[in-house]
């Protein structure tokens, strides 16, 4: 473990374990030992479970039930502890002499409530056995490949994630759900999720050291209130943006904000201003609000690697085409010029009421063939570096073809694409076909632009190019 | 009309008629004037409905048809014009000799294609006769009280409205219907609806002024891409914010937005700056992305006269509350200081693990009961301006109570309140039922903090106080 040997703890034990034991299983419904032992049976995890429970002989949920970690005779890589704080330590130290290689501890009743005593206790547990926890007082890790998920939020309400590139870590339990439930709902991949709490052992920059090594993980999408340990946070921070994007967004930036946050996590949220210059020096996309985290993300996702920034819009609608080209202005990009030969082709698909110019307006008829051919002329035009498509679906030609039409395009286009979608339920519809199908899709031009710029601003910053 | 007589068109004839003629219309579905008669009876439009159509005789639609508007022998207030361009000048003489009280000519085919010669001729007819005219190249208008409704897109790709206070106008018919969609979706009510495509006779100013006198209309809401008539235009913006909130976009704000606007409507789209400075000069709440048009006008909908800026975060995340304070600061806001008498207050109601203040963390299995007693104890807090609740359904404890016990509270609580709701489909549906509640909802609170800022602004504004 970190203070003992690496300087970053390993934590692919608890991430991909081979065996799970879960402290705290029961057959009681209301526990939060049940609930994740339900959330491993009904995700189909293929290792085995151990039920552990000090109460209990018999079975558990149908399964032989030990009473202590040290009645199992199997190795078992990852322990998740889900009893009274008081009785962590001691669970801790049978799964150090267990030889447990990973642990989670989701139980709160530590710092957050003035239990630093305790909380020492189980750092020190820790050290002792060179075993690597998440927490305490998390929600811990959700995993759609190895299938380990120690989320104990009431199934119902949560919407589940399709296996993907995207990992998201916070130490906040309510941050992290709900953006959970976005990444789902707009049909993102999830590949790692950490809310890890009072960060008492693994902390943001164990967790960043493992993103950046994780071949799943595409983008990494963070929200952090202070790092614990800023030399080791830095070093990890210089080095992760040159092999992925990381997306960041920062609590406690204003004063009262960063009171709020000791308050919460206990987290010296330190100076703004140094974590801003540490994240721009290091090329971190800087979010400002939670909805900016995944705006980002999905379109980092692609790794477009484009470091121009002449956008051409092509829309349905001209009155967006205006707002889109002023957006792109508000965000260090500009409305591309066509070539000659883009213009000839246009003017031979275009029907002859349509001004072949960026914004390319291509009137309220417009068609899945007429978004088709504009794609096709603009994507091998040399002055354009990215396309934004504005398609409004309460137009007569805009429909679900024209959805699965961009679904194509942002498979196996030339240049990137980001999509305009905005309206009621008919509109919600296709924009969940095209999320789901991997297409950055915004809901106003305006976020679109900052999308586009964010994605160019990375590619920049890791191919040495001056930022705009 | 305005050049004759009053400097404003009376508009009053065109969104409450007692009686319609449809110039256009067809039995056949694909026509844009079968498709507007339908809306009429779909609606159940009270007044009488008069088919025009020049190759038609015995019926269109079951009902008499004409084959001109000199053969209808009772008086019509509004003609709905949808005939091709060629056909609207002597349509639209025809209904001058009619003694029509307003035109709707929503056919394309004028300046937008460089005809300006048939739009001159069309603005020369509508002066001879004092006929107010709305288009040409347009969606037209929708009043769900009068039930006017001569937008022709298909029904099942828009959502309805309910009836309520915002008014919406846009040159443009692609704004217009994406917006139109938005509000219906998200659960506003909409007074009159105006897409007024090239504005070669009624305009912005003569839509400003109608609005200000609209007893029916609460917010107005506008996007513009340039005033016809500046003196006129600076003459109305000057009184309406004096009696009721205006919400615009500006299209064109940047060169290369305002060469596509001049593109796009012909307009000039004139000097940025010149507009920014009369919208703040007049208390026009300025927004910067399509979607900020409606985030505005739902909070500013209430009419809170609110001009004081501490704001009382309650949630049931401690990191949400973190970004939300962050975003109060950043908008000009602060987080409230709670008195005595509150934290007394709380401390009976809260459990002993929640910290009485603000932001107040009421823990992650915050009920109904929790929310309702905080909520009850900061609306009557001395210190406290406005309240903005994060209710993080993915907890345990949130659920359509919750929402609901937000909606009363909207409805009779004593202190403005706007909502955060974020997540995915258990959400959305809490979300929907607050949005059709009358509550203010978003879903980040960076856009919420945006809009309470916004909603003070104004207040301050109206009642003379200095902005922030």
């Amino acid at each position: 473990m970190k203070k003992n040997s690496a300087k970053y703890a390993d934590l692919s034990h608890i991430m991909d374990p081979q065996s799970i034991a879960i402290v705290g299983a029961s057959d009681n419904p209301e526990k939060i030992g049940h609930v994740i032992m339900q959330n491993h049976i009904d995700l189909g995890y293929p290792g085995k479970i151990y039920p552990v429970n000090i109460n209990e002989t018999g079975t558990i949920m149908g399964r032989k039930a030990y009473k202590s970690m040290l009645e199992i005779k199997e190795s078992i890589d990852l322990a998740i502890i889900a009893v009274p704080a008081q009785a962590v330590p001691s669970v801790l130290a049978d799964c150090g002499k267990a030889h447990v290689k990973g642990a989670v501890v989701v139980s709160g009743g530590f710092a957050e409530i003035g239990e630093t005593k305790l909380q020492e206790e189980l750092v020190n547990i820790s050290k002792k056995y060179s075993i690597p926890v998440i927490g305490p007082n998390c929600l811990g890790v959700m995993d759609p490949r190895s299938k380990v998920n120690t989320l104990f939020l009431p199934s119902f309400k949560i919407d589940k994630p399709k296996i993907g590139g995207v990992s998201f870590a916070a130490q906040s339990g309510a941050v992290a759900s709900s953006v959970f439930d976005m990444i789902s709902s707009q049909g993102f991949g999830l590949a790692r999720f950490f809310s890890y709490g009072n960060a008492a052992v693994v902390d943001e920059s164990d967790i960043l050291n493992y993103l950046m090594n994780d071949k799943d993980t595409k983008v990494i999408v963070l929200y952090i209130e202070g790092a614990k340990r800023g030399a080791d946070f830095i070093e990890v921070a210089r080095k992760v943006t040159k092999v992925k994007p990381v997306v960041v967004i920062k609590g406690g930036i204003t004063d009262a904000g960063a009171a709020a946050a000791h308050s919460h996590t206990a987290a010296l949220a330190g100076s703004h201003e140094a974590y801003d210059a540490i994240f721009r020096q290091f090329g971190f996309t800087i979010a400002h609000d939670i909805s900016e985290l995944l705006d980002f993300a999905k379109v980092l996702d692609k790794d477009s690697q484009v470091t121009g920034n002449r956008i051409a819009i092509i829309t349905n609608g001209g009155g967006t085409g205006v707002l889109a080209t002023d957006a792109l202005y508000g965000n260090g990009l500009v409305s591309a010029k066509l070539s000659k030969e883009s213009e000839r082709q246009l003017k031979k698909t275009m029907p002859p009421i349509v001004n072949v110019r960026l914004p390319l307006d291509m009137a309220g008829d417009a068609d899945e063939k007429r978004f088709s051919d504009a794609l096709r002329t603009v994507e091998v035009d040399p002055n354009v570096d990215a396309i934004m498509a504005i398609a409004l679906f309460q137009t007569p030609g805009a429909d679900s073809k024209v959805a699965n039409m961009l679904v194509n395009y942002a498979a196996d286009g030339k240049k990137p694409l980001v999509v305009v979608s905005m309206g009621g339920s008919y509109t919600m519809k296709q924009t969940a076909i095209m999320g789901a199908g991997g297409v950055p899709v915004y809901d106003s031009p305006g976020v679109a632009a900052k999308a586009l710029a964010a994605m160019i601003n990375y590619s920049r910053y890791k191919k040495g190019v001056l930022n705009v």
